[in-house]
């Protein structure tokens, strides 16, 4: 027998009534009735309550206790009485008389209790991380992390694809974002590099022959603090396949991530459409490339009714190339105080503001346009948009003007705004869309030709649509949205290498640039490369979704703080002065 | 319907005859046979024979095609002629008339053929990786090595564990190795280190209340080149357990790896005896820690047949204190010839020799000892040893002298070689054992009292025991040998500060350099910490084992070479500028 436990303390129920039986545990709580203590003692498994009166030869030992530390008991299984029986408990029916009891490990006054929903400071929490974890929620959450991975785990597996590890310790990776280098000893001056992602492996995997693959892989960024986002690493289901178009990825990924979502959503619905968006539709509708489609608000291009209206901000707007007037529809919205409310929305997002119209009962029992806009543009034009967009009495409709690069992440956040303070959003569910047909390039501020995602996806019509004009070029790229967020990222991938070069000449690279920076990856595409494509979903955002947490820190076992530190084991730290040797580095002083 | 094919190449069989299909693959080989093209075609699945001849609109293309060219194949499904059914291949029995073809990825002449099985120099294996794992046995191991990590997992968890991931950007380890180091960008002057086995933080979450852990973890070491390991990383299964002691690991742990091996082993027989073996035995008997049980072979102290014996070498040996002879029968080896040839082995190995005696048939048809070793020691002496090995005619014994230390790592070697010799190894089988009560601290050679392994295991006798002797102090630790190799290694942990603290103390390290290093765990440790122990075993090894390899570099997708370069991605490199200053690091100059 086990010298520590014969059950968990999840695991006794009225069946055990009369058992001699062997607890270990936490101390969570001592209560003492006026000479019967009640304590519960929990384990990963559960709580069972343990009682000790005076006749108990635990009782002098177990009245000493503090919180959290960790005992022993011996003792009989006893049935509750029927009042006491706690229906929310697996073990409530029963209780352990205790008959002996021993400290493993004894505890300080806690910095951070464990019982209870107090809240406490996150620098206190992280230090203390240990304790934290012992709390409900975020057991609780962690479980569903590792319960979240494994399922993903098996369902890849169930359809075929395999898991290969990735190196970590490797070549810088071209994700655009800052490496976490490693200086290597035996090469001094010669840096490793932390994978941003698997990328260009996962590339190889598949020129190497292996069809399928996915992997739980950890990446590496050496991010700016930001509260959403881990600033050193994150977890990515990364996969790739061979022999596959678009919507054979599609068809892969659906079944995983809906069931995922079915199984561990909570009840939550989970939307089994899946529309294709194209980039620049859901921009359209929604502002956004990552569209909370929960909420049923979509914008609509109302140009033609403003241009050369009595409105003259717009009109006059939309003389200029490139400009576009927003309606944002704002169904059950229709009163000056919400409208006003939501223009005083868009002002503290940085716009001038958002002209409005809104549809009352007049005093003779019709419907009338209220507001500034519709003043401005008479009747007709009022009708026609409010027509066009479907809108009735108690409704309103709010424009934004200009071109859509300068106000479309505020019409966005507006169209949220607005769907959720009107109550349109059902919080109940879960809603994706595969957004596609991403720009292959975009103009930067100094006017240069650059790749607006990711470099290595195949351009729609391949060499040939290069050839054209670079930014009318779509790419086999996607992502897929839900609820606002983006929770996957793929592409089909570029695997012949003229068109690849081309790609990277048209964004300003030199094939010998190209050659220097992904030479493994172009090198293996002159042997052999299958048609291939894949994706990323990022894990601890899925993870952040289906626990419905909005700090990433609540569902990693042991995260830094937002300045990359680990405050409970030290990191970083100053090395030694033997490791500098060793490294053949010096630090540069602070202040130079 | 798919793009590309609408079967793989490992799918086809006679049912299929008649159908038209589509595949994709690489161009293994290609035989003209008087103008009718065989090609075969490779994807992961499989080979498919795919023909044509000059009526097929395909042959202009295929009669191009260089070796590994990615092409589609649009065709119909023949059988074979009865005569030309390969059993071998799944696909045997058919073969797709090509009527159309395309190129879907070029191939220039290779560096590294695919097809058959001519060894190349590692150096261009590793360079060109990608067109290495497309052959045959390459492929066969990375996909074992992901099926054991696969069942690995599944077994855990279906055992109650939970698989946690824990940090890769981190605090230095105190595993005893080299660190690798990671600048931080934030905070200047300061490092991460990559984990070196993730000890502490597993600790922590039995700390924090979780019970049952496991973890596929990647471990990083800086380590000098060595051929059998890899000079970066490995990856373990790392375990941790609450509430336990060490037959409780065992217990959870033998299903497992006797599973693994069961199912992964190629029909090799998987001894389900694991006998526990405490660690100065396991020396004794077998010169090693990792014993090889295949081989019957046990060696004895015959120190008392030799002490004042007329072998005067051996004889004035054991006046000195602290020395010993050592016995290795050698059942079957009863030759002069053998004898001399593995005292050879014993000088090759830096000793000045081994003594033995053989016995043989005497011309009168009895039994008699020869060998000069026997001849010293005289008739009774010798008599006395053969009956206490149970030798007989045929047989021989070796002899080696001195202290232990000195002579037991080549005593170990030396049984090997002469149970190799002897083929007395069954090599069709898997034989493991415990190796348990390794001793808690050791002499180091200046004479101090040091760590001899993990200094976070439990001391067998607690403080009490600390307070005796230290080099009578038994650990909980143990490792698990399987066929000469250490699989596993782990221990019972040291839980309880004040004994963490004394155990430091002993050997040398003062109470402020443990809080320096290891703070956060014995912090965690003062706010109630259960019992807990575990283990972690070498995935790297198993599948060595397993695929019956003796080069780790066979069993990883992507390994370093020696040196510890990635030569396909070109790791590691020169950072540029930016990226010093980011970090305000300074490579100090080559040869400064």
């Amino acid at each position: 027998m086990n010298a520590y436990r014969s059950h968990n303390c999840g695991q006794l129920t009225a069946n055990d009534a009369g058992q001699a039986v062997r607890l270990s545990g936490w101390v969570h709580r001592v209560r003492d009735h006026g000479g019967v203590l009640f304590i519960d003692l929990r384990d990963h498994y559960g709580i069972t309550q343990v009682i000790a009166d005076s006749d108990s030869p635990a009782f002098g030992l177990l009245e000493r206790l503090r919180a959290e530390t960790v005992i022993r008991i011996d003792g009989k299984v006893k049935l509750r009485d029927a009042s006491l029986i706690n229906p929310k408990l697996p073990t409530g029916e029963i209780e352990v008389y205790a008959t002996g009891a021993e400290v493993l490990g004894p505890a300080d006054e806690l910095p951070l209790p464990v019982f209870g929903d107090q809240d406490y400071p996150e620098e206190t929490r992280l230090a203390y991380r240990f304790l934290d974890l012992r709390r409900e929620s975020l057991h609780g959450n962690i479980m569903l992390r590792s319960r979240v991975i494994k399922w993903l785990r098996d369902a890849m597996w169930n359809a075929g694809f395999t898991e290969f590890q990735t190196p970590i310790i490797t070549a810088s990776s071209p994700e655009g974002a800052r490496d976490f280098l490693v200086p290597s000893r035996l090469h001094p001056g010669k840096f490793y590099a932390l994978p941003q992602a698997p990328q260009q492996f996962k590339q190889l995997i598949m020129v190497a022959g292996f069809d399928r693959y996915f992997q739980i892989a950890p990446c590496f960024r050496d991010e700016d603090p930001r509260a959403d986002r881990s600033p050193t690493d994150f977890y990515q289901l990364d996969i790739e396949m061979s022999f596959v178009e678009q919507k054979d990825v599609f068809a892969a990924v659906q079944p995983v991530i809906q069931g995922l979502f079915e199984e561990f959503g909570g009840g939550r619905r989970v939307d089994a459409d899946w529309p294709l968006i194209p980039y620049v539709e859901s921009l359209r509708k929604y502002g956004t490339d990552k569209p909370d489609l929960r909420n049923p608000i979509e914008m609509v291009d109302v140009s033609d009714h403003f241009r050369g209206s009595g409105f003259g901000i717009f009109a006059k707007l939309l003389e200029q190339e490139g400009t576009e007037v927003r309606a944002i529809p704002a169904p059950g919205g229709g009163s000056r105080k919400f409208a006003d409310r939501m223009n005083a929305f868009a002002q503290a997002q940085g716009l001038p503001g958002m002209g409005y119209i809104f549809w009352r009962k007049a005093e003779d029992g019709s419907t009338e346009a209220a507001g500034p806009v519709a003043k401005a543009l008479g009747p007709e034009p009022t009708e026609a948009i409010r027509a066009a967009l479907n809108l009735t009495e108690g409704d309103a409709v709010f424009f934004l003007g200009g071109k859509p690069s300068d106000f479309e992440a505020v019409a966005g956040r507006a169209r949220t705004e607005i769907g959720r303070e009107l109550g349109l959003i059902d919080e109940n569910q879960f809603k994706f869309a595969w957004i596609v047909d991403f720009p292959m390039y975009e103009k930067t501020d100094d006017g240069r030709i650059d790749f607006s995602h990711n470099p290595f996806s195949m351009p729609q019509g391949g060499m040939e649509a290069l050839n054209g004009d670079p930014l009318k070029v779509h790419a086999y790229q996607y992502d897929l949205a839900c609820n606002g967020y983006e929770l996957i990222s793929g592409g089909i991938r570029n695997h012949t290498p003229e068109i690849m070069f081309k790609a990277f000449e048209l964004a300003g690279y030199p094939a010998a640039e190209v050659e220097k920076r992904f030479g493994g990856m172009v090198k293996a595409f002159r042997y052999g490369a299958p048609p291939h494509g894949g994706c990323a979903a990022g894990i601890d955002r899925i993870v952040m979704l289906l626990a419905d947490e909005s700090n990433i820190r609540e569902v990693i076992m042991f995260p830094m703080n937002q300045r990359a530190e680990d405050l409970m084991m030290g990191a970083p730290s100053e090395p030694t002065n033997e490791q500098l040797r060793d490294l053949r580095l010096r630090p540069l002083p602070k202040d130079a």
